[in-house]
C-alpha cells in the first residue's frame, strides 16, 4: 500500500511517522513546496520519495492532505475531481466548516473524510516531527454520514491503530469550541508576546526576570504564523467571538484592579480556577 | 542556627527544602495561620517546629517573610520594631515598590532585605513545595543600598549556595518589568481560563477537544487567587498599564481578522515569533 502526505509539516510528518510504525509494508510518498521540507523530510524518513501531487493521487490508496487550511481548502475539489474511485483523501487541517462547504455535493465528496487530530506543538514543519505526537490523543470526524463507509473505516483503523481516540462531530459544532479551546488561545499568546516585546526593548531584563510560568503562557506565540493566520480568517464568524468575550473579560478584570476591587478579581481568579478540573482531565489523556 | 519560615507555602517551603539539603544543622521553624499548613509543612520536615510569629522573631538569625503581598506589607514594620540587633528580614515577595516605601525611614530598614526569586509554579501551599524550585532561577535583590552589609551577605550567600543568580534593581524598575514579564500572563490566563468555562458550559467538549497547547497557555489560571489580588492591588499602576497594552493589542488583533486583513495578523504573528529567542533564553536558565 502507498500512503501520500501532501505538506510534510508538524502533523502530517507525525501521522506518517507514527504510521510507519505499525505498518512497515507501507510505501509513504510525500509532497511539499519547500525544497528544504522535501529534503527534511526525506532524511528524517518520514517520507521514502518525494512526487508531484498528481503522481502521489494516482498512487496512494490513502492521500493524506496536511497542509495549512488555506491550501486545503483550494486543493481539495481539484483532488476530488482527480481521484481514482476507491481511494481515500483525509485533511488535518483545524477547521472544518468551510473545507465540508466546499466539497458539499461534489461528485467524490464520499471519498473525503475530514479529520481533525487534537494535538500540535508551537514548532512547525518536518524538522519538528515525532511519531509520538498523536499518541493516546483525541480526533474529531466531522460530517461522517457524508462519507463513504469503506473510506471511513480505513482511515478509522489507521487513527485508532496508531492510538488516537475518535469523536464525531458536525463541522459548524467543531469550528465553534476550537475557537475557545485552541484558536483563542493561540491568539492570546501572539497578543502577549508581542506586549512584551514591545515594552520591553531592554532584552536583558526580560531574560533575568521572566520565569517557567511567563514561559509556558507565550510559548504558543512561535507557532507558525502561515498555518495560524488562514486559521483565523477560515473561522473569522467564531474566534471574532471568542476574542470579543475575551477582551470583555479582561476589561473587566482591567476596571476591577483599576478601582480596587479586589473582591472582584478574587472572584473572576476563583472561579477561573476550576480550570485546573479541566486540565488534570487533559493531562490524563 | 535557626531560621524561620513565616508562611510556608510554595515559596517559603521550597526555599527552605532547599536550604536544608545544604545546611543540614540548621533548624528551621514555621509560622503560619493555617492549621493544616502547619500540619503539612511538619509531615513534609519543610520545618521542624511550629512557634509563634513572636517567638520566631526572638529566635531566628534569618526570618524569611513568605506570606502574600498584602500581609508582608502589614507584618514587616511590626516585625522590624521588634526585631532583635543583629538579624535578618528577608521577603519573597512579587512586588517591590510598595514594601521599600512602607520600611523607608524604619529605624531598622537596614535589617531587611527585599528579595524576589523568579520561580513558582501554578500550584500553592506546602504540599506543593519541592526543594530544586528555585536551582538555577534568578533572583532580584532589591534596594541593596538601603541594607546593612552583614544581612545582605548572609542572604546573598544562602541565595547562591541554593543556586540562584543574584540581580540588582530599584524597587520602581523591579515593578514595572514585573507587570510585564509575570503580573500580565497570570491576568492573561485567568481571564482565558474562565473565558473559555464561561462559554463551553458543556465540559465533554472541553475534554474532547482541548490539547497540551491549551493547556500550557491556560496553566497560571490555577494559580492562587489570595496570593495574587494582593500583588495586582500593590502594583496597580504598572498592572493596569500592561493590561492596557495587551488589550489595545487585542483589539487590533481583533480588527485584522474582522476586516480580513490576514497581512496584518500575519505581521503581528511574525513578530510575536521573536519572543522564541527569549523563551530559548528562560529555557537554558
Amino acid at each position: 500500500m502507498i500512503i501520500s502526505i501532501i505538506g510534510v509539516g508538524l502533523l502530517g510528518g507525525s501521522f506518517a511517522l507514527s504510521l510507519k510504525k505499525k505498518y512497515p509494508l507501507v510505501k509513504f510518498v510525500g509532497v511539499d513546496t519547500s525544497i528544504v521540507n522535501q529534503k527534511i523530510a526525506l532524511a528524517k524518513g518520514i517520507v521514502d520519495e518525494i512526487v508531484s501531487l498528481e503522481d502521489a493521487l494516482q498512487m496512494a490508496e490513502l492521500n493524506v492532505l496536511a497542509t495549512p487550511v488555506d491550501t486545503i481548502g483550494k486543493l481539495l475539489p481539484t483532488l476530488l475531481d482527480q481521484i481514482p474511485e476507491g481511494r481515500t483523501i483525509m485533511d488535518l487541517g483545524s477547521t472544518k466548516e468551510l473545507v465540508c462547504e466546499i466539497v458539499d455535493g461534489h461528485p467524490n465528496r464520499k471519498q473525503f473524510v475530514a479529520v481533525h487530530p487534537m494535538a500540535g506543538t508551537e514548532n512547525s514543519g518536518p524538522g519538528a516531527a515525532f511519531a509520538e505526537l498523536l499518541t493516546d490523543k483525541n480526533v474529531i470526524i466531522c460530517g461522517r454520514d457524508k462519507t463513504d463507509r469503506d473510506c471511513l473505516m480505513l482511515v478509522e483503523a489507521f487513527l485508532r491503530d496508531i492510538g488516537m481516540k475518535i469523536h464525531y462531530m458536525n463541522p459548524q459544532e467543531h469550528d465553534h469550541h476550537l475557537a475557545y479551546v485552541s484558536h483563542l488561545s493561540h491568539i492570546s499568546s501572539f497578543a502577549l508576546g508581542l506586549t512584551v516585546l514591545d515594552k520591553e526593548r531592554d532584552e536583558k531584563a526580560i531574560f533575568d526576570m521572566a520565569s517557567t510560568g511567563f514561559s509556558s503562557t507565550v510559548r504558543l506565540a512561535k507557532s507558525s504564523p502561515q498555518m495560524w493566520a488562514p486559521i483565523f480568517a477560515q473561522n473569522q464568524k467564531n474566534v471574532s467571538k471568542a476574542l470579543g468575550d475575551y477582551i470583555a473579560l479582561l476589561k473587566k478584570f482591567k476596571t476591577a484592579i483599576d478601582q480596587g476591587e479586589t473582591e472582584i478579581s478574587l472572584d473572576y481568579m476563583t472561579k477561573a480556577n476550576d480550570i485546573g478540573r479541566i486540565l488534570a482531565g487533559i493531562e490524563k489523556k
